[in-house]
């Protein structure tokens, strides 16, 4: 259980690029980063106006010579200070159009970094990042934060140790339904998300549809995709991006997944929900009551596995932050992600590797190849493609 | 609201080919037929074994003389009665092999049918039982029971009333979880659904995928397949038929639908559900809570609509027999069916068309010419066909 | 499994007093009484206008001399009629304040009875028809129809099996909301049970209350109340008697129960939910999800247990008359409990005893003697009185 | 919406008393204190082992001479610093015994406090703390953790708009099923909760009873008990407090209220609930579910209202800190407490009042009396008191 022991040396020594005043995204990677003082902030370049970036950034604590213009300037900047001051880890929360240029500066910086979903827009480019963070012995945490619930370790758990049999069937959907009319003729927010320059080659599929299939990864370790079809449409004529999409995928070994994606699925606020059907047993999952997992044993009752229940895994055990039957919530389960980047960062300074998962560069690489793929499918007319 | 009234000038007289002692089908065909004297059960061909078919017969309360041997004798000998006497209709619950003769037979004697679905194997065997029986002004029930719950007459008059708005996705899906191993090995009552003899060329598609097929095309009345693909799998290596499938369909006008069928989605009783998105608001319903109807405007708090509400429309409240709060369940959605069959049968019976819709055999052949479909795609390696 | 074989020798020969055109309660006794040609309707004496009655009955297929204008006629000329041919059992489906006088005299004719509830106004009554009833060895099923649902005998026997350790709390509720306003002043169906004269010394306590009541002694074979304290209130000011009482009992052996009986609470259907908690486990029934119990082991999921289920005791299987997943209803559960009045009465007939429970003679006496009590709790202000 | 935009001249200047290394309670404190720099903990007395409690405060952070043997050691020298250095606020996080001594020491030092409730034991002692905060213009927030979900928000504004009508039932619940057996004889973090020295006159009203009843006051703004009655139990023999309790209370203005505070509810979590009846609709909250609360407006479908929705009050909206769809929990409400926690010091500060409510002196006295005349009432056996 996680109350504020001490875990690491020292808080991890961190900058922010992007994420400024009034930023939604800054605020929940500060508050995770923040708690349980698994990050200290201490440097950023946090807005495109250089002096409403520094009037934020001292409002936040950070010290007003560590309060950058651009990210470039703070990474040259840093790398001058000494090792036992400088930065040791970046977030880079900027339009997905720029993660690609930012991460890569950071990683050839030689500092951890973690980024936001999508990580770059190119399978060509994600494998640059791969390579870069690997050869260089960093860390680069990938924000798919609701794979930070507890509950997911124990499915992963589950899956690992047989509970639900063979696994034949992954079924993933995140529809929403707040973008069922031309909401981005009005809402600057929304724009951006339909404009393929500045939203990489998809909407719905890699807003939204790269969360369930990360969780899918996370739950069965052996998930591996070999052929996929896509169909895709946008029910709002205007959009240049799809805004609903459904695909299939055959795995190797036999099982077969579906994933929907959706932005026009009327009433529902997320709906995202992950079902694994065993051959034994299923278990179902779901973002917005993150605290229950539904077990079901062919033939048996179905139970409601609680977080904190003393039933379960150890490992789903140990990030609890309060009891069973108290709520844990998103801001927690990204709080669990970051302490676990602030780990494996410490790790890697010492040379050492994670000896527990954490949504990594490789897990946003296979991000960038799923909807690559699945784009590639719906533009040929939806037909099958290797993976 | 059903309370017993007088509806018919009398109720329609009717046998049943099968659904002898022992049959759970059977059982639940005279629960609905004879409720509230739709029906009247004066003769039948119960059995394969002629002395144990009539002494069910008698039990039920059959005169001996109209225990039938088999359906050719009792067409026969029903036809010499005076048509005061003689039988108006035939339920056909025998197996699925059986279903194009019996009926075919049934309508060439000049008698209305009810015949459980799938009403036959070919879309050819479809289309020439669709044309005995508009030729001959029969009816033909099919026994879609669910479409009997009163909130799919109200979600039917919601996507009519526009409540919806443009219907842009229909989700079907009806993954049990009852075969999740080789049941069929010791269970005989399952064995005949895994051969294609008995059971048609599909098993889960045909056995329940046709159910919410039927419930989607009464929800939405201009439901109209353009195109389909359709994966399968046997999970199970030694059958035959797929045990799970996956279908999406192109709608004419430009929506999409997908529909799950499974035998093998463990821990799901029956797992039924319907959902329609339109571009205002979604529906869905779910067979095991037949009592309510999830109606989600987009922005708005998600509403519980309950049957027997008054805020229903008219034609959703009609056939209620007890007041809301109070559950009804399928043997009452099942006379629901039953007793529009009777009323349509006298209707028919005066050279009168029904002003109400029921499962009829347009309805059976359409589910016939899906399967086909379906079956077309996935043995041509999931690819899209026209339909 | 129920599937329309053959339990009795013959159909209860039966009549109806009261229950007429556009009885609601009429039409749920005939439901249930017919399915499964466990009653045959013979006689009747259908409304308090002989002419509108005897033209019901012959829509009922009942013959014309055996519509009688009232049911001391009835009564009367039944018992002239020979020993296999007269009437054996009455249906009691008259306003609350003649049920006494009705039930009496046909228990003194030598009929059974089924009486809906109250079987009377007073213990004293109450008393009177036990006597009777045992004395001559007769059967008075009391239609707490919520009874018959499976899943009631399922609590029954985890109780009884241990399954949930020693009783300490049973938790009861019947809180409706549809009289949240003086819906009396308009509707005539409502306007009597706000009437001491015709609904006896209650409204809520005896209209409702008593039916999670009957679910708690059935669930829990010991129940037995030692003391008990209850408040009630008008909230509408214009009525005579309580909309809403609140009351809690000493349960001899040292457990406690609560019953909260309501009229006024909003939003309501019902919410009748019985809940029973052991040292060990808890289960939970709610009438509008009948099919489920929750069943709750301390430390363990929660489980949901599903009407059908291979794992339930087998006396909650026995009256399935559909596979699990399916739903069944209040109807349904209703037959079941006709169907146990059949058997009872058959076996009375023969002066042998029913080896299986039934709302019976002794139940109906109880609610009467538990309103009497609350009501005279209230009247003393609120104050603990001995049961 | 919170997005850590500065709302405070600067973060209060915050001490702990208690809640030392290994302390659920303390976690939870500074975690929701140090959301949003809204306090900043700068001295501290953490532990009853002062070496301990130093060197745990250092790994907080703080300055190590700032880390005090005891509180009255720290409220002695914190006097002593400069008006602009010293501590503003004390957190209260002792054992419950302690709570009224420390409280009052506090206070008495020209401090802000936090107290974890109950607040003390007796309502002569809650007095004492009412007029020394009063005169002296001091915030004392009580943690009633669970009010600082929005939704709690809601629900009383639309009571104070008039949307449930006239108030007339109000439910609450907090019935817990972890003690159903003696827990505490190998438990000591059970032990002390079941010591009438340690944890006051009551164990399950004032552990648990105590917050749906603080909910209920703040959803129902002119909640005021006249008179009420308890009865309570102890299941476990060994137990010399009760742990299940039932209380029925008659509000002023002719409303009515229940509360069951239990723990040994098997198989329930937490199971608070708080219904508030309505003479138009109802509303319930779930804490469990603590994003969502039903709406029912009598004769309209059940509406779910979820936090983040447009529909919702503004004031209800204000502290989200994640759009909807997305979960808050426990530790989200608790940073919101903690929140106005700080605005209503940094107002009294400056001589101002807070224009918003907060779970305040006042609050935690209103509970302390509860508990104690719920107490008396026990003892007289279950009789009516004035309240």
């Amino acid at each position: 259980m996680i109350n504020g022991e001490k875990v690491l040396d020292h808080p991890i020594r961190w900058a922010m690029v992007g994420g400024g005043r009034g930023s939604q995204i800054g605020y929940i990677h500060r508050s995770a980063a923040l708690r349980d003082r698994s990050f200290e902030l201490v440097a950023g370049a946090f807005d495109i106006n250089p002096e409403r970036g520094k009037d934020f950034g001292i409002q936040l604590g950070v010290a007003p010579e560590r309060c950058y213009p651009d990210y470039k300037t703070m990474l040259m900047e840093e790398a001058k200070r000494s090792p036992e001051d400088r930065i040791e880890a970046v977030t880079i929360a900027v339009p997905n159009g720029l993660h690609y240029a930012v991460c890569k500066a950071v990683l050839e910086a030689g500092f951890h970094a973690v980024c936001e979903k999508p990580l770059c827009f190119t399978t060509e480019q994600a494998e640059e990042l791969v390579h870069l963070a690997d050869s260089k012995g960093l860390v680069v945490g990938v924000t798919y934060g609701y794979s930070g619930h507890q509950l997911i370790e124990q499915a992963r758990q589950m899956v690992l140790h047989g509970d639900l049999g063979e696994i034949r069937l992954i079924k993933m959907q995140f529809p929403f339904g707040a973008y069922n009319t031309a909401v981005e003729e009005t809402n600057a927010a929304a724009r951006w998300r339909m404009d393929p320059a500045k939203a990489g080659p998809s909407f719905v599929l890699g807003d939204v549809g790269t969360h369930p299939l990360f969780l899918a990864e996370t739950m069965v370790p052996d998930f591996e995709i070999e052929s996929l079809m896509c169909t895709t449409k946008s029910f709002i004529p205007t959009r240049k991006l799809e805004d609903n999409a459904f695909v299939i995928m055959n795995l190797k070994g036999g099982a077969q997944a579906t994933c929907w994606a959706s932005a026009i699925n009327c009433g529902a606020l997320h709906g995202q929900k992950v079902r694994i059907v065993g051959s034994k047993a299923s278990v179902e999952w779901y973002d917005e009551r993150p605290n229950q997992l539904t077990y079901e044993i062919e033939g048996e009752p179905v139970r409601i596995l609680e977080r904190g229940g003393a039933y379960l895994y150890p490992s789903a055990r140990a990030e609890d932050r309060i009891s069973g039957g108290h709520t844990e919530g998103l801001f927690d389960a990204w709080s669990n992600l970051y302490r676990r980047f602030a780990i494996a960062m410490e790790k890697a300074n010492k040379g050492e590797k994670a000896d527990f998962w954490y949504p990594d560069v490789h897990a946003g690489a296979e991000g960038v190849k799923w909807v690559e793929k699945c784009v590639e499918s719906a533009k040929k007319g939806a037909v099958w493609v290797k993976y």
